[in-house]
């Protein structure tokens, strides 16, 4: 622990979307996995942690049982099984690739060290997570179906764990690597004059969120309000996070040798 | 915690050796691993905990980086990776199998949970397989590369995980299947008169022992003594050991539904 400098800990995540095809099942995109270790051996990064999404691993089946509402009946059984299950294929597929690269990447498996309670993470026994930083492996995590001392079970999404940890160990900076550029304020896709936020700070932030978060408008700035709230509580200790764009090549050696990258910084200020 | 009752809770070694092809690497038995996961879901078996060994994919890596021994230079790290890695490999094959049987088994990842000091269990943090076994899952567990205090990381054999978790849920019997009937009194391969022990109880396992656990003469009964003797402390707290052959049909799915198998049973007295 004594190891472990606010300066010095990064918190990298993997959207979902970028490691697989949502628009499939069980699709990863092999081809962006490798890439994607190939930046990190590259940027030869020290002291980092990485979590990722589930796309579509884990989301189908855990949207068909229902796992986020919790444990109702037992058909939903088999459902957090397989849920947790598609999540270590995918997360074993990137591990594949890391120590293919000869990363010194270690899977850490969320439901096997965390607890929540109604969905929030109450008991997380990071000892091993701690201890793997200090040998200066790289802890790779994932959001998980979970056992929650409330619900039975739930899904614990990998962008709670990103400010849970990030918190926890002092990082010094979360990446938020997404298939977009960052925040806009409005939808890139459709309004072409749509502008980039260079940086935003909470108040800002809770600004647009109140004009673009409507119940009949959803991710209409890109999708990344939902994500964005979970990481408030990091922002609000200190840690910055960049938003940047994991799928354009170089961007997340960049982002990690610590060279500016194209992207939108969510700060306290 | 409250519902498991030392009259219930069996604990299921499956040895490496049957569910890999030990003299290749990367080696699964898919049929095996297919047939074994069908008996357990025929056997309707309720309150499980399964662990398995590493047999063709864990011990190959943990060998060539030497693990066991401890952290002592950088080019171990990627070794440490790797063991880890083919043992989540190996086990997301069983979980594939069991899943795709709809046994509802959640695989509990060892590393991310326990740290041992010189080797031994010293902090276990066994929440997640509680509440997991409360609600009728079978959490899977396996031999992995963990973090240790001491070692800086180290191999957790599967013996010494079963053993460890019978005593600490209380279990009211331990399985250990394996590629042989049982403990004989000489090697069954070579001598055609080689008699198998019914029952043996900790006295006479250990006049066995001395006869036949001479440095040059290695495994002649079977190789079952040095895993034997992690499961000493759960036999002598009073939890018998039923060794027996995991590779003959049927075997595994009698022995879940209480009928008696041919094999070796290990008791206190």
């Amino acid at each position: 622990m004594s190891k472990l400098s606010k300066a010095e800990l990064k918190v990298l995540k993997i959207g979902g979307s970028v490691i697989t095809d949502k628009n499939g099942e069980l699709a990863p995109r092999t081809g962006e996995i490798a890439r994607l270790t190939k930046e990190i051996q590259e940027s030869n990064v020290k002291r980092l942690i990485i979590v990722h999404g589930g796309g579509s691993f884990g989301h189908p089946p855990a949207e068909k049982y229902a796992i986020k509402d919790g444990f109702k009946e037992d058909s939903q059984k088999i459902g957090f099984s397989e849920t947790h299950h598609v999540m270590t294929m995918l997360n074993g597929l990137l591990m594949d690739s890391l120590i293919w690269h000869e990363v010194p990447a270690v899977s850490v498996t969320p439901s096997s060290c965390i607890i929540t309670e109604s969905g929030r993470i109450k008991h997380f026994e990071d000892s091993a997570i701690r201890a793997l930083l200090n040998m200066d492996f790289i802890p790779v995590l994932y959001g998980d179906a979970v056992v929650d001392s409330k619900l039975g079970f739930t899904i614990l999404s990998g962008d709670q764990l990103v400010s849970t940890l990030a918190m926890r160990l002092n990082a010094e900076r979360i990446i938020f690597g997404v298939d977009v550029d960052g925040i806009y304020d409005a939808d890139p896709k459709i309004e072409k004059t749509a502008k980039l936020f260079k940086h935003l700070n909470r108040e800002e932030l809770e600004r647009l969120q109140s004009k673009f978060c409507k119940p009949t408008v959803r991710d209409v700035t890109g999708g990344m309000f939902g994500k964005i709230v979970e990481l408030l509580p990091a922002v609000e200790s200190g840690i910055p996070v960049t938003i940047m764009n994991a799928t354009k090549p170089g961007n997340i050696c960049r982002v990690l040798e610590g060279k500016p990258v194209q992207g939108t910084i969510v700060g306290k200020d």
